[in-house]
């Protein structure tokens, strides 16, 4: 179902979802829907991937989804739920197998602050690579970004534990997770040299089921990202 | 209890939080801490507040919530939770007697995606008084605030509520709140000249017993709003 070509301005709109599956509307090199996407794995949830262009995106998308946001989901009644962090959290409500938030309300609260810290790390992995294309010396940015890294290794140092919630794989890795796919592309790898246990957390997110499932290897990433800063988003590459 | 004093850099740290109740770390004209005070209030839940000196802060307090923010909650066993959406969330969580929140999956992400929505009108509060400080023309700011607050309008007219999500109060009003009763401080009351229904969800929100109990009046609003603007806030400002 990831193989799919992208929906654009004037295809025809995909038909009613079917009863007992939920739809994604995705962007198959969007770190923010892969997001969705490692949910609807990690969980095994039925669902169908309906890929878009968003440089020319349908009407009918539009309609549904007046934002033209992806990450979407769509259920068969028609209920439509965007942005990342909502669309995960509502798929853990609903569907109750492989619980990926803890129940705890403290717990699930220090998820969603260690959301908010990240929250301030994602933007480094665009300001530094489009600095560069800029021909700006982006070292006082790729050092801000070191420290942040440096604040994730800790926690991992001081909790002892593989994932950042304990020693299984919850909802806050897989928010991080796309981020750190895409570390070769950004030529950011070596931003990882002085965290051992982060780098030691993305070799262990690699050999993960859904992550497996959703990633690029690094040469489509790069390729997709070549006609993305070109202005021409091959949004199909490799289909 | 909100007539304590601040505690400033220098303070005695407040013993530890009683057995069943909660503590607030607040400032008493803080639009985001009085989301926590009315999700307090408007549920019930026994609580104590501590109201900080946010250009001062004590030690203890850094050490405690090391990002300094307010709202932060302290529970007795010292579980210290902040960012105002995660406190009030947990709030409503752990004291499950008058539920704010809907327990429906879709309900509760509809009131998130409103609160994205929301996060992208607060920034006018701020920037529009401060525009005019410096002497800038700020219709055009003006202009995209009234067209931010008809969408809200819109969203009232359409579902013929009283309250955002509903006819009676729910998380989404409050976490809106603060900064509508701020309007006329901000000298912003006009904007709502072209919004008959968000209007009178303004007048009705008044007569709310939370917002009652946690609002300043217009003068008080004022008054400390000088202080601010002169680099000197007053946080006891009235005390």
């Amino acid at each position: 179902m990831y193989t799919q070509k992208s929906f654009a301005k004037g295809s025809t709109a995909p038909g009613p979802v079917t009863q007992g599956t939920i739809r994604l509307y995705s962007m198959r090199f969007c770190p923010f829907a892969q997001r969705t996407r490692l949910v609807l794995q990690a969980k095994g949830i039925k669902h169908e991937i309906v890929n878009i262009n968003l440089k020319e995106k349908p009407d009918w998308f539009l309609e549904k989804n007046p934002l033209g946001l992806v990450p979407a989901l769509e259920t068969p009644s028609g209920q439509v739920i965007y942005e990342s962090p909502i669309t995960c959290e509502y798929l853990d409500e609903v569907y109750t197998d492989n619980k990926l938030l803890p129940s705890d309300p403290f717990e699930k609260a220090q998820q969603k602050m260690m959301m908010e810290h990240y929250s301030k790390v994602t933007p480094y992995f665009y300001k530094i690579p489009m600095g560069r294309r800029n021909g700006e010396d982006v070292s006082a940015l790729e050092g801000e970004l070191k420290e942040k890294l440096a604040k994730l290794n800790e926690h991992l140092k001081k909790t002892k534990s593989n994932y950042f919630a304990g020693n299984s794989i919850t909802m806050i890795d897989y928010m991080m997770w796309p981020w750190f796919e895409r570390l070769e592309v950004m030529e950011l790898k070596h931003c990882l040299d002085g965290t051992p246990e982060l780098k030691k957390w993305t070799e262990r997110m690699f050999e993960d089921p859904a992550v497996k499932d959703t990633m690029h290897s690094p040469d489509t990433h790069k390729a997709f990202y070549q006609t993305y800063v070109a202005g021409k988003p091959d949004y199909d590459y490799g289909l």
